[in-house]
């Protein structure tokens, strides 16, 4: 990721203009725009179309909490390691209740996928495998505070869950069965974001360093992007699957 | 990438069987097939997709050497790493003449683009960017014989290139200054293309191991794949680039 010189004379922005500069690369590049979801939101995707991106998706919601693990195994602070395990007991659950990957399974079960299809990850969109690679990469490689920062798209969330929920029941009722995995991430995501939005305000103590976080924000809003570029260009427009991927049953 | 699980009971193949199944997989699976290579050979590509395609790939081709000498960094066998390092020769050139990389910025400037804005990499698809790296990271984290055996589309590369060329001087003579980075590959792709053969086929030893080098070069003709669906995605149907990315410029 490019990211524009810093002259280190320059000012630190105040905490409300990070955060207002973090909110505009949400309005401009977070996923919430992403033609997909539009179509989603509108009622026009088919039980086949939901269903590849119930399926491609699952490679990323399985690989969130393995992405917080490499978080939590390179943070030296464990108050900062309780507070950020919360994300792994989400995602993998506990004796008590089912975590968000369990839940997205049965989302994806509602679409009329088989579990096994589902969790042997056997048909997932390259690209999309190679994208959410790159965010482990970017987790394990980048400074750790880019790897927190790269977090706060959960600060965009929340919306785009609360309208995804609205629509669903509204165009696809028989999907409305398999919402659980969101209604979870409706509490929990305003949560994760709150703490990492404020870690990331106070650890970023020079421009550049502000910088470097509204840049590692950016990059998570590129790869949660590319996913649904993926997804549409294969089951959308034109259509064309790779060799190999999911492919839409045909009436 | 996931793999069948093998009887370690079950036979070696011939080197005959070896090679039908590694060619079959290019049959089935290397780019010479993938609709923007048709378009590009049927002269139905705009120059600003021209440009898009030199832009973008220029990322692959200026991660070649860095891909070759991950390679090179891990075979503890002088003699392999003296065949070898003739790919990073190749690419990077050396005191009596230009090399891949630069010889592809010169094909980029035929299509109109300037050096300091390929070479930047500031606009490549992130998609791009994600495949490319997972290159890198397959020859990083898989096993040795694997990397090697990733490199096998050089097999098939041959008659792509020269079909390609003999189409861009009819389809785009404006482009046919620029067309020396293929020259130099047609002989240097199949040179490397009968080394790497040989050595997978001395160093897979058992059934298993050769299912894991099929497996390798399915993985990099998906990479390769994975590159022109981007491309196509963005630069021809429905012509959607990311925030952020290259734009063809309005005429």
């Amino acid at each position: 990721m490019a990211v524009g010189t810093i002259d280190s004379r320059e000012e630190m922005l105040s905490p409300e203009e990070l955060h207002a500069r973090l909110r505009r690369v949400g309005e401009e590049r977070y996923h919430h725009q992403h033609p997909f979801h539009l179509l989603m939101h509108e009622g026009k995707l088919s039980r086949g179309q939901l269903q590849a991106w119930a399926l491609n998706r699952y490679y990323y919601q399985s690989n969130i909490p393995v992405k917080d693990a490499i978080i939590l195994s390179r943070s030296d602070d464990p108050e900062f390691r309780r507070a950020w395990r919360k994300r792994v007991v989400d995602h993998d659950g506990n004796a008590q209740q089912a975590g968000g990957i369990e839940r997205w399974i049965r989302l994806a079960e509602a679409t009329g996928l088989t579990r096994e299809r589902v969790i042997s990850c056997n048909e997932v969109l390259p690209a999309v495998r190679y994208a959410v690679d790159a965010y482990l990469s970017l987790v394990r490689s980048k400074t750790f505070l880019e790897a927190v920062a790269s977090s706060l798209t959960e600060m965009f969330s929340r919306d785009l869950i609360a309208l995804r929920m609205d629509r669903m029941r509204q165009h696809y009722p028989w999907l409305s069965g398999g919402l659980d995995y969101f209604t979870a991430r409706l509490d929990q995501a305003p949560e994760d974001a709150r703490f990492a939005l404020q870690w990331v305000t106070e650890h970023a103590r020079t421009r550049a360093e502000q910088e470097l976080s509204i840049a590692a924000l950016r990059a998570k809003c590129d790869i949660l992007w590319a996913q649904l570029d993926a997804i549409y260009f294969s089951y959308v427009q034109p259509g064309w699957p790779p060799p190999g991927a999911f492919r839409i049953e045909e009436k």
